[in-house]
């Protein structure tokens, strides 16, 4: 009998990793593998009958694999899963070049191999990216502003985290409107540190230098860490020759989770595109979605 | 030398028409073959160089027309048009089992022809059926509420217009709240006509049986119409196992210039699809902008 579900392996035991387990457990059309983690270990009690391995050839048959790793690994392990004939999806968060480049590396090897990459399949590079684009085709003059926030910055956190005489940090992205961002840093010393030294690396360090920041100190990090983020988009633009065209998009979401949906949607989508590497812009929304499109059609449309 | 602009024309010359004339020639990718409608009439003195015609044949090449014609000769003019070989998108906005037999049979007709057609391409269905798509995909599970307005329901306005007794009517959509909606109609009576009667029979008509509706009398009409309207979709919902994600989507526009410019954008990616039919929701946003890919992958991914 041929095997109706495809079989996905979860790369990667993070935040967005164990959200992705629940994501694929929850997709009608999919089926977890297992879960591929850079060193052995338990499988988590919690998690019965989950494989859990360091290669990914120890877990059978492979159609798919979500990229739950740091995005700086993920060229080099959507490169190796692809040489194999798995599709992949991962969130690569580098806008620009980086993204292109990937676009194009990835695109080679997923030819070659005659299977799909999708990448920064995310929500900011990912759902706001087809937000920003659909604004676009709608009002093809104006601004869109991104507002981000208020919400934890992974990649601020690891900077300010890795500051000598700093414990422990957590960096808050606050919106300040049109685009403009303050940071809140919440710091915890290490035992001696000097509070002002540690202050004043911070603001000097590249990720913080261009926005107003604030440096907190406090006790316990652990205590303030909230994974919910948002976002509003905002349009004004002339569709046509008509000026003052108003469009808004809103989310408070959960962020690993919301990752996590994201990226196994966008896999479905792999599944059903000619071999290649794609960005969420260069797919039709409806291969993201499970069955058929005429459902859809009827319900959406 | 070969072309590089499409020849559009554009069929009809109500409000969508007229504003799918100012959004073709604010498209860098189009030019104008002209306008066809139905009776001969002079063109317009504000419009010099504009070709209006009774028959598309008339305008010499054509690669692709807009279809500003009411809904219900929609099928019949794309027929027609995708026989030529030329590409149709119209704004169809009969949700449900007709779109989908339209889409069947435009689909067929456009392969045997070679050419393309997208219906049902205005902001609902159209552009909010994209964001509807786009919310099932962030979170699978969950309710979407679509709330309209306040704007002029068209449909509403011509149903009212139709009663006897009625010299002109507005009726207006407002939005209560998760998806439910009250009408407001205002009627100018014609002389001698019985207000009550008038009243009731608009409120039995099948077009308001189901709605809070409230009749108001005025004395002008026209001295109440603008073209504006909305729409806020929201929807809550869960993304793999974490609930309550939450999203909402507002614009506030003039109608019939976004309705022009969501067809034109989606003639643009008619032309770059395999002959068949297709909704909005089977079109990757990329191709709804003009340029190439990776100039917007940089720009909004």
């Amino acid at each position: 009998m041929t095997r109706t579900k495809k079989r996905i392996a979860v790369v990667g035991y993070g935040n967005v990793g164990r959200h992705c387990l629940d994501a694929v457990l929850e997709s009608p059309d999919f089926e977890l593998a297992g879960v591929v983690r850079r060193e052995a270990a338990p499988a988590p009690a919690e998690l019965p009958g989950v494989a859990f391995a360091t290669r990914v050839d120890e877990l059978g048959e492979v159609d798919g694999a979500l990229l739950a790793c740091p995005t700086r690994s993920v060229p080099a392990v959507a490169r190796e899963l692809l040489a194999k004939g798995i599709a992949t999806c991962d969130s690569f968060d580098i806008h620009g070049e980086p993204l292109l480049a990937l676009r194009r590396e990835l695109g080679d090897v997923a030819v070659s191999a005659g299977t799909r990459a999708v990448i920064s399949a995310g929500w900011d590079p990912g759902t706001d990216s087809m937000i920003r684009g659909i604004l676009e085709l709608m009002a093809p003059r104006g601004l869109t502003y991104t507002n981000f926030g208020p919400g934890m910055s992974m990649g601020h956190t690891v900077a300010a985290k890795a500051i000598p005489g700093v414990k422990s940090a957590l960096s808050m992205t606050l919106p300040a409107g049109q685009g403009v961002h303050r940071r809140a840093v919440y710091v915890e010393l290490e035992e001696g540190a000097d509070a002002a030294e540690v202050e004043a690396a911070i603001l000097r360090d590249a990720y913080f230098a261009h926005d107003e920041t604030r440096v907190r100190f406090v006790d316990d990090v652990a205590a303030l860490v909230d994974t919910g983020h948002g976002v509003v988009l905002e349009r004004k633009g002339a569709s046509g020759r008509t000026h003052n065209q108003q469009f808004r998009w809103e989310m408070r979401i959960q962020n690993p989770a919301l990752t996590a949906q994201v990226m196994v949607s966008a896999l479905r989508a792999a599944f059903r595109q000619a071999p290649g590497c794609y960005t969420l812009l260069e797919l039709p929304i409806a291969d993201l979605l499970p069955g058929d499109r005429e459902t859809w059609i009827r319900k959406l449309v």
